[in-house]
């Protein structure tokens, strides 16, 4: 069964404001996860701060992982860069380092074409040889991915998972079933946007690519559970705790939120990288009853 | 008078598949412009790769352009990065080192807030101390700057320039009518869009930042001298024969366009870097009678 199934959890990457990488905290992090025993760990996504880190803090954040997690929970590793070079790269380390997945945004500046795109996955899913998610987020990567462009990469080897935005119009109900004939069997598909994940579990996706679960994996474990046995009313009932937190989400980004969720939770100090601002201290109250809601 | 005035030139920074710039072709280059005269030379531009290039290779493409131009023109030199951290820092190389300006776009990853947005451009133009202008490019960027926000970064100490994209709706003089009033006095603004910058020059605009400059740089100033001088016809008439060129520019995008035609022209072997393709080979006979047309 594909390493990408189930629920993957997306932690913060805690670094110094000159872009180091804090390796007790991250330690600390990892653990609730290995410990609460998430499906796999999406190291280095964007609430991982990837694109702001050098590759070498890249490399180091992923060896300390896979030291942390010791081959019990997979470690999939967020491989985008601007270049094709830089993703290969990345990609080859992650297969050496013993990385059990890659995820790859089609990072851009100049507006890719199509062929492009599908070259870099081609060139970096033959590099790493690891069961590659392509990562489609067009809110950061400004790449808004056809069904078309969706099948061309998925046909690629090695490639084995996509990771969708909530869609823009219409259900993921109705998304799903226009993407399956599309791929290949077993294709994973799975979603991000915490806040539409178990209506898409409900919807009969196969992930859930989870912020909220990088800070709380063991309540997000009973909610995608839930979800995934198709208790629809479990679920609803279970997500009801966690709608402040939803909002905030919506309302900043998960990256600002998810920092200082961790800062509230004493896992770390660290801020993200600016220019990413932190969430605005007018917010940490709305915030610390959001986690108080969702404990509760 | 700014350094940011008149016609800015925007050449190709020619590199390997490796990422390394190529010394004696980016010479060659930069020489062709120090000997036509051109206003600046805007190194380090979209269509000179700076997002595709490392830290250490942007500061060694100025040292060399530096080196080449000697104080006859002045060298603005693109500093944009995904970090505020990156950007200071190439900030503070370009001032030591000697570059006459500075130009910044709000690279951005997760989608920038407004204050996020001009705390990075007070940080940046601090640390560099060079007259700064404000790259305003929402199509690589994904930023749209409002007039709200652009009135806020120009009122920074060292912003004394804005590169405009062409407008999506609306005329350039409207335009510039509009942003007058919100910019400190002798705010120099400029327009980039080769195809659509000689209509901004003869509508006051006060800077051409040229992709065609960087190649054949005598006769854009001859272009760009007509349009200034407010000489309409004769403007309309040289730009005639560039008119096959502006078709490809916006079909491909410079930073293609600009390589193939430098390959042409023996300037260099260099191609953009991966995952950005060549001009499709199809395209080159067209390339190759749009430059004929426009040397005629």
């Amino acid at each position: 069964m594909s390493v990408m199934r189930g629920l993957s959890a997306f932690p913060i990457t805690p670094a110094t404001p000159e872009g180091r990488v804090i390796e007790a905290d991250l330690r600390r992090i990892l653990t609730r996860l290995v410990r609460a025993e998430v499906d796999s760990i999406g190291l280095l996504g964007s609430t991982g701060s990837y694109a702001y880190l050098t590759l070498d803090e890249r490399r180091r954040t992923l060896e300390i992982a896979l030291d942390v997690t010791r081959g019990r929970v997979p470690v999939i590793a967020g491989i985008g860069a601007l270049t094709t070079r830089d993703s290969v790269a990345l990609a080859r380390h992650a297969a050496e380092a013993g990385a059990e997945g890659l995820l790859l945004a089609p990072v851009s500046y100049t507006p890719l074409t199509e062929d492009e795109i599908v070259a870099h996955y081609a060139a970096v899913a033959d590099a790493g040889g690891l069961p590659l998610c392509i990562y489609n987020n067009p809110t950061t990567t400004r790449v808004t991915m056809n069904h078309a462009l969706i099948a061309r990469l998925a046909a690629l080897p090695h490639v084995e998972a996509i990771k969708m935005p909530l869609p823009a119009a219409g259900t993921i109900a109705d998304e799903v079933a226009a993407l399956r004939p599309l791929l290949p069997e077993d294709f994973v598909i799975g979603y991000s946007g915490d806040w539409g994940c178990t209506r898409a579990l409900l919807d009969k996706a196969d992930a859930w690519f989870s912020v909220v679960a990088g800070l709380w994996p063991d309540m997000t474990l009973t909610l995608s559970c839930a979800a995934q046995a198709g208790d629809a009313t479990g679920t609803r009932r279970t997500e009801e705790r966690f709608q402040p937190l939803w909002d905030l989400l919506r309302r900043y980004g998960s990256l600002r939120v998810a920092h200082a969720a961790a800062r509230l939770m004493d896992l770390t100090e660290a801020q993200p990288q600016p220019p990413i601002m932190p969430l605005p201290e007018a917010e940490i109250p709305a915030l610390r009853a959001a986690i108080r809601a969702m404990e509760a």
